[in-house]
C-alpha cells in the first residue's frame, strides 16, 4: 500500500503524515522545531501562549471511526489554536451507518472544502487509503490507525526526549510492555532510529512482543530488573484491559509483579532517567502511582508538548499545497 | 399549518426557509444569485474562498430531532463560513427526553438569544410550528421535516442545474425512484416549476409513486428506459434499506435491474445529460458506480453547491429582521 | 471539604465558583453587577448584543459527567459570547470508561492548557475535588455537583428577583416542591439568606423536605395555600419523574391537587408577585401551564438573565489569576 513517499512532496517536504517509518531524519526535526514555537516559555519552549493565525479559514475534519475522546480533543485545541475551524465526526454514528462507502464519505467531506483530515481508524492503512484517493489540496494527519501507526504520538515522545535529553546519539531508550499491539511503540521505534539513538530495548513477556524486532535493530529483554539497567528513557505503554481476559497475560496483578514500574525497578535505570507513557494510565498495572506522580515522570510534560507538535504538524503540512 | 406565506414578510422578503411549494421565481432566484457569490473560481462562481463577516456574533442553532450528520455538517460550515456562532443540539438526547415539550426548548433557546435555528424533525410541518411560534428576530430554516420537504436540497439542486444548464425554459428533467417517500423530490419538483422547466418526469415503480403527481405537472413513467429518453437532468434519490424489508420492493438486485442507473440506461438521456444523486448513494441499487463516478455524474459538485446556497439562505433571512 | 474559603483568594476575590454558600455578599453583589453589562437594553439592562474579546484565547472546557444539554448549552453560548474557545466532553464515554481516574482526567486536560473547567458532576464535592487538585491558573466552575449545590442558578435566580423587585431587604420568597433533592433550592436558600431577605419560606410535602431547614432561618409549610400567602416571589422546583415511582409520592395527579400552581393558588400571594422555575418545567405536575405562561411568569427572563450570570462569573473568575 506504501509506495515510495506517499507523505512527501517531490520536493520533500510533508504533504500528509501517516507514519514516522521512512521519514526522513531532516522532516522531523523540522516538527521538532517548529513545536518549540508553539511551547511557552514557562514550559521551556520560546513560543507565546495563545491563538496564531496560520491557519485561519481552514477546515479541519477530526473523523474518528474509533473512539478516542483524548486524542481528538488534543487535534481539537490544536487546529482553534490555530485559528482554524473544526468539524467533529463520529462516523459510525453517520453516514457509513446507512451503508456509504468511507471513499464516498472523504469525497462528499473534500467536496465541501475540508482542508484536512485528521483520521483515526481501527484498520491499519486507512489513512494511507484517504490520502492516495483525497484532492490535491487537502491534507491527511493520522491519529492511529490499527496497530500500525501513531506518528504524532511518536513525534511528541521524540520532542519530550529532545527537551530532557538534549542529544540522542548517546542515549539507550527502553520500551516497556505490550509492544505487540502497540501504534504507539511501533513509531517511537522508527523514530528513535530515525534520530540515531544507538540503543532501544523493548521489554516485556514473550506473548507480548512481535517477532523481528531484532531486524529494527532493537534488543530484546524479558527480564525487565536487566532490561531497566542504565536506561536514560523509559517509555511504558499501556495495558490494554481486553487483553487480560484472553489467553496472553494471567492477570493484572501478576503483570504488575513482572513489568509494573515500581521506584524499586526505575532505580536500575540512570538516576536522571524521565520515565514516559503515553496514557491513559492503568496505574498499579504497568505503572506505581509512586513512580508516575514521582520527579522522574515527564508524563504531563508529554500531554503538554502533544499539542505543540500536532500544531507543528498540522502547520507544516498546510503550507505546502500542490 | 400554512397560512398565507408564512416565511415571507410583508414585503416579500425570505424571514424563514419553510418549503420551496409558493415560494415566487424571484426570492428563488435572488437565493441562487447570492449563492454564486460563495462559489469560488475554481468552482465556476465569483466568490472568495474563507470566510465573510455576515453573521459574526450571531448564534445559529441545529436543531436535529432526526439523526443526520452529513445534512448537519453542511449547515454547520456554512454556518462558521459566515463567521456565526453555532451549537448543535441532537434533542432526542437532551430535553425532550425529560418531558420538555418542543415549544418550551424553542421558547428557552431563544431566551438564550437564539438568532436562527435550523430543523430537522421527523414529523412533516415541525418547522412552521417553530417558525409561528418563535420570537420575530428568530429564523427558521427548514433541514428536512418527514416525508414534506427539504428546501435547501431543492434549491442546491436548481443552482446546480442552473450551473450546468443556463436556462430552465427548454429542459427535460427525470426524478428517479422512491419519490413517495421523498422530501427531497418533492421540493425539485415544485423548484422546477417555478422555474419554468416545461417536462418534469417521475420514473419509478407504481409502489413507490405518490398518487397526484400528474395534478402538479409531473409526467409518471414505470418503465425507465422510456422515462429517459432525451432528458436533459437525470435525478437519482437514494431508496431506502427500510422500504426493501417491507412489501413495496421484492429486493435491491431486482429494483436495480428495472431502476438502477446503469451507462446503458444514461445512453437514452440526451449525451450531455447530467445526473445528480441527493447522497448518500446506495451503489449497485439504485446506481451503477460507472455512472456515480463517470463523466456526467455531478454528484460532488451538488455537495460543492450546498454549501453556498445554504451560506445564502442563511445570510438572506438574517437580514430581513422585523 | 471545605476549609476557609476555597473558592476565594487571599484577597477575597473569586477564583472558582463552587457554591453560594459562604459567599460574601460584595461578591454576589459584583457578579450580579456585572451581569447587568451583559443583558441588552431590550432586556431591562445595559449591555450591548454581540460577542465581547475578555476570554480570547482562552479554553474552555465542559467537563460533564452527568448530562445536561440544557445547562451544558447555556455555558458554551456564555463561553462563546466571551470569545473563549469551548471544547464539550461527555466525560462517561471517554476517558473514565478506560479505567482513567478522575484526577489524572484533570491532570491531562490541565497539560493542555485548560483555563477553565465548567464541571457538571452526579456526586457532591466533585467540583471542590477538581479546584483542590489543578494548577493555579485554572479556574472551576461548579455547574451541579449531586444534591450539593447549583450555584449559577442560584446567582441568575437573584438576580431575576433584583430586576424585577430592586430591593432584597423586604421580600418574602416562597420556594415550592421537592427542596429535599434539590440543589437549586439550596443555592437559592444561600443567596437569599445572603442578601438580606427577611422571610424565606419552603413548602412541600413532608416527603420532599429535609430536616434542619429552620435551622437556616427558612419556614416551613406544608399546606401551599398558607405557605404562598402575600408572597413576593414563588420559586417553583421541578419534581422528577423518578420520585414518583418511588415510596415518596403517590401520582403525579395527587401532587399537582396538593402542590401545583394553578392561577387560584397563586392568587394568594401579592398582586405582583413573580413566578419562577428553574426549568425543564413538568407541566400539570408541579405549575399550570396557565401559570407557566402568564403574565406574573419571569421564567424566560431566568434564561436570558443565566447566560448573562455565566459570562459574568466566567469573566470575574478569569481576571484573577494568582
Amino acid at each position: 500500500m506504501i509506495k515510495g513517499h506517499p507523505q512527501l512532496t517531490r520536493n520533500g517536504e510533508l504533504k500528509h503524515l501517516l507514519t514516522v517509518e521512512g521519514l526522513p531524519r531532516q522532516v522531523v526535526t523540522h516538527i521538532l522545531d517548529t513545536a518549540a514555537q508553539f511551547v511557552t516559555p514557562a514550559e521551556g519552549g520560546d513560543g507565546e501562549l495563545g491563538k496564531v493565525p496560520l491557519l485561519r479559514g481552514k477546515s479541519v475534519f477530526n473523523l474518528f471511526f474509533e473512539n478516542s475522546t483524548r486524542t481528538r480533543t488534543t487535534f481539537e485545541i490544536a487546529a482553534q489554536r490555530l485559528s482554524a475551524d473544526v468539524q467533529n465526526l463520529n462516523i459510525n454514528a453517520s453516514s457509513t451507518s446507512k451503508g456509504e462507502s468511507l471513499l464516498d464519505t472523504i469525497n462528499n467531506l473534500s467536496a465541501m472544502h475540508a482542508d484536512m483530515f485528521v483520521v483515526r481508524h481501527a484498520e491499519s492503512g486507512a489513512p494511507y487509503l484517504i490520502a492516495q484517493h483525497c484532492p490535491p489540496h487537502v491534507h491527511v494527519i493520522n491519529a492511529g490507525d490499527g496497530r500500525h501507526a501513531h506518528p504524532t504520538q511518536g513525534l511528541l515522545d521524540m520532542y519530550t526526549i529532545r527537551h530532557f535529553k538534549k542529544d540522542f546519539t548517546n542515549l539507550t531508550v527502553a520500551i516497556v510492555g505490550d509492544i505487540l499491539h502497540s501504534r504507539v511503540a511501533r513509531s517511537d521505534i522508527h523514530a528513535l532510529t530515525t534520530l540515531g539513538v544507538p540503543e532501544v530495548r523493548a521489554i516485556g513477556p514473550r506473548t507480548l512482543l512481535p517477532t523481528g524486532l531484532e531486524h529494527l535493530g532493537v534488543r530484546v529483554f524479558h527480564d525487565m530488573d536487566e532490561g531497566l539497567k542504565g536506561v536514560d528513557v523509559v517509555i511504558m505503554l499501556r495495558l490494554q484491559n481486553e487483553r487480560m481476559s484472553g489467553a496472553l497475560l494471567p492477570s493484572a496483578g501478576e503483570y504488575f509483579k513482572y513489568y509494573g514500574l515500581t521506584p524499586a525497578r526505575l532505580a536500575r535505570a540512570k538516576p536522571d532517567a524521565i520515565v514516559m507513557h503515553p496514557g491513559p494510565m492503568n496505574r498499579g498495572v504497568e505503572i506505581d502511582s509512586a513512580v508516575a506522580d514521582g520527579p522522574q515522570s515527564v508524563i504531563l510534560n508529554q500531554v503538554t508538548f502533544g499539542i505543540a507538535v500536532r500544531m507543528a504538524v498540522m502547520s507544516i503540512v498546510a503550507g505546502h499545497n500542490h
